[in-house]
Order: C-alpha cells, then sequence, then structure tokens
C-alpha cells in the first residue's frame, strides 16, 4: 500500500504530515478539512480516547486488557492524525512549536520552585 | 537551557519523548502522570485549542488575527506534548501506530469508493 | 418501569436529580460516580454529540435525517443526565447556579457594548 | 435585572431555556449559535469544567478550596446554559429526552444483571 512507502521519511512528524495529505488528497477530503472541522474531530477521537480511562483508577497496565491496549494504541494514532492534520493546515511545525513551548514553560515553571507541588501543579 | 540540546535528537516524536521525560523528572510531577490523569489533560488542552474555532466560520487564515495564530501555535504544541507523554506511559511507539493506523484507514475507506463522498466521510 | 414514576415530581431537574439517584443507586454504581469521574464521562458524551456536527456546515435541521435527529436527542440527554449527577455530587443546585450565573454575565456583557459583536463575543 | 423575573417560571429547564432566548436576543448572539458552534462552545465549558478535576484524586469535597468550589458552581452552569440553548436550536425538550434515555438506559442495563459490575460498567 503506497502509505507504507513514506516510513522511509527521515522525520516521524514530516512523514505522517505527508502520508495525511496523500490520504486525504486521494480520498478528495480536504474540502472537509477546515482547521475549525479537524478542531472538532480533533476533540472527538480525544474523548474516544479519554473514553477507555473514565471508570479506571489511574489506567495502569493491569487495569486493561489486549483489547482495550489494543483500542487505545489505535486512539492514541487518530489523535496525532488529526493533530497533524491540523497543524498542516495551520501551518505550524509541530516540532518547532513543541520545542518552543516547553522553553516557555521551563521558564514558567522553574524546577526548584515547582518540585513535585501538586497545589503549584494543580494551577499549570 | 537543557531542553534547547535535544533538537539535535535523530527523531522530532523521539526526541520531544526524550524532553518530556526529563522536563517532568527534573520536577517530580510523574507522580501526577497517569495514564488517566494525562487523557484528560488531553482533553482540557484540545478544547482550550477548539475554543479559538468555536465562532469562527472555517478557521480560515484571514480569520485570524497574528495574536491568535500564536495562541493556536502553542494549543497545537501543548496537545502534542501531552499526546506524548500519554503514550509514553502506555509504552506505544506513536509513529508506528499511526502508520498502522493509516494502513487499517486505507483499507476502510478505499479512495475509490469515498472518493469526496461527505455522507461516508460523516460516518468515518 | 420505576424511573416512570418521578415524572410527575414539581420540577425538571429535581426530578432528573431523584430519577439518577434512585437508578445508580438500584445498581450500586455510586462507588463509580466520583465528581472526577462523572466530570470525564460528560466530557466523552459531550463529544459524541458533538461528533454528528463536525462534518456539518451548521447543524441545521435540513442538514440532519430523521436517525440523526434522535440521535442527537438522545445524546443531548446522556450530558443532561451526567451533568445532573454531577452536580448532584457537589452538592451544586444547577437551576441557581445557572441564574447566578446568568446574572453575573449580564453585567460582564451589557447588552447596549456587546450587541451583534464577533470580535467582543470571541473573547467571551 | 431583567435576567432576575423569570426564576419565577413553573419549570426549571423552561425557565431557563426563556432566559436564554432573551439573553441572546437582547445582544444579537443568536447569529452565531448554530448548532455545531453551540456544540463545539458546550465542549469547551465541559473542559472548564473537568480542568478543575484533573489532578485531584476524586474531587471529593476535601480536596477542594472555596474557590475551586465556586469556580466548579459556575462552570456547572456554563454548562448547562449552552446545552438549554443547543436543545433549543434543535427543538428537543430536554426533559422528555432524559426521562426517555432513562427508560432506554432501564431496559439496556437491568439492576439484577450488572449491580456492581465495573466490567458491565466499563462497556456502558
Amino acid at each position: 500500500m503506497t502509505t507504507h512507502a513514506s516510513p522511509s521519511a527521515a522525520d516521524s512528524l514530516t512523514a505522517l504530515r505527508d502520508l495525511t495529505r496523500q490520504f486525504a488528497g486521494e480520498r478528495d477530503w480536504q474540502q472537509f478539512h477546515t482547521p475549525k472541522n479537524l478542531a472538532m474531530a480533533l476533540s472527538v477521537e480525544v474523548a474516544e480516547l479519554a473514553e477507555h480511562f473514565q471508570w479506571l483508577k489511574t489506567g495502569a497496565d493491569d487495569e486493561l486488557d489486549d483489547a482495550k491496549r489494543t483500542a487505545i494504541r489505535h486512539e492514541l494514532a487518530d489523535v496525532l492524525l488529526y493533530l497533524v492534520q491540523l497543524a498542516d493546515k495551520r501551518g505550524v511545525d509541530l516540532y518547532a512549536a513543541a520545542v518552543e513551548k516547553m522553553a516557555l514553560n521551563a521558564v514558567k515553571y522553574p524546577a526548584a520552585q515547582v518540585r513535585g507541588d501538586a497545589r503549584k501543579y494543580n494551577e499549570y
């Protein structure tokens, strides 16, 4: 399948961007992929992921069976695929944005001040 | 800042996994990072992203100003950072899972059958 | 069915609170109904509702068929039922809280200032 | 303030429907209130509610302070207000729909079979 070609791409996020462009293009689905619609679809996929954890204590491995582990793996993938498509539509380099945001977070939450502090963490 | 070192890592998702491990470790925040809590935090970040689009027509670039573009960029980053941490806690290779899921989607939605078809797409 | 008894209750939100208490009690499900779990379940139900609208232009009646109208009706009900249970667990009178919040909103958004103003509305 | 008049209305959900119609009408905000936009706004409000619980164990009263209790009360109100507006736009009687859905749930989850059963509950 053509979608199997790309994993050879140098970088994972770049490869997924290319794969999703090809997938949506082959199906003429770009017309549905406004940033607003993709943001809504992303919210729905995240809820399908969260649903697996809603009645569990912590979601630790021993609270899951293989069917749930596979379903969670697939939902994590769906979330990433919509996130990559939304970032692509917005012209955002996800990796650069994430590294930049972590630098901002490191300034906002100095390790020495917030270490193990749930109170501060709750205000995170 | 140490978090600036890693971008040299070979792959973006691997680098972000390493950066988030280091960031949470330095703050002793792993104790709060159960899969259930991370799934909930991910939902909240996705909603903060969606909020920027909720009253817009499509979220096209001409509906946004620079402040909104930057805010959206940062929210996209926050979503990715929580997604990477949740996948890490679940031991899921996000890239392999996404490629696998796209292969399943390609079988489920043959291009020839679903091309530009909103009805089928709505059942996606 | 016993749950049919209560609609005689004077007020709709009070009747639903009583019905959900009885329903969860009969199934010994209160043990799963922590505020955190109910908040998570509420998020999931809202996403199941939002999913019906994600690829539609506006969700106007002519974009829906009867199956979708019924599904949306049921999802609206599920959202209300979880909301009522979460408010009950928190000891919140939903009606009093909503009237109070509308009074606060009326002060925050004076009609004369925000009338038809999407910009202000976007900052809502 | 006019919004204080209505609590005299016979039923809480009916009164809130009337209050929200008046509030949006006075501000000419109906133009923004498509079912799709209201569903998206509802998702955002639910996430603002869930955010208060995301790092807590269960959200029990002793895990909260007064500021959090008030914030949760206001978020519960916001969720109800958007839910009432979305149901109104869809022409759905929320109370009738909720009673109907509980009757369906009572058939789907017979008390004798599912009592205290987390496994079945997880498949709920």
